[in-house]
């Protein structure tokens, strides 16, 4: 996860999930671990990128908004997402995007 | 930098910027800020939003195309930019993205 998704020619899709945490930590990590996870096994995933200070920034990329609607209904997505807004999250935003033109740069 | 950026009702943009930095520090503090405040007095500017680990991504917001172009153009930009490629990444892509939907939540 700490690397530049390798992502396919334009276009496709976006999900910008910005948050504050809570002070609670509560598996945090394990979570965090679990969803990424989850992610990857579904359809159109196409990669994710992420960093956290004060702001935590996690974008992940897909084929097509339809892949991002079954990812939003997963199962066990939608309960680590419930215990997110109880626990984890004082504050978040999603985005959806679609990503129209990229370029790139690499020593 | 430290909050999620209040954007206004999609449809907007926004510019995905994924990097690597190199080892080289050579006052990327003082110009990671100075870019900040360029992008600021831009037209069409809406917030931003940035977090750095092993990778760090940074997320501009924008009215328009329009207006991601004349920053991408700006003199000031354009000569950080070049140092950016020769000195302090090692690797980034850069994505734009138009806001399609969002969504969000606060404790």
């Amino acid at each position: 996860m700490t690397m530049i998704a390798k992502t396919p020619k334009v276009p496709y899709y976006a999900v910008v999930f910005t948050s504050i945490r809570t002070s609670e930590e509560d598996n945090y990590d394990e979570m965090s671990d679990k969803m990424v996870q989850l992610a990857k096994e579904q359809d159109g995933f196409l990669g994710m990128e992420s960093a956290r200070n004060e702001v935590g920034i996690t974008v992940s990329y897909w084929d097509n908004l339809e892949a991002i609607k079954k990812w939003k209904y997963n199962m066990e997505h939608i309960v680590i997402r419930e215990k997110g807004r109880s626990t984890w999250y004082q504050k978040f935003k999603v985005r959806i995007c679609k990503v129209e033109r990229e370029y790139g740069f690499e020593k």
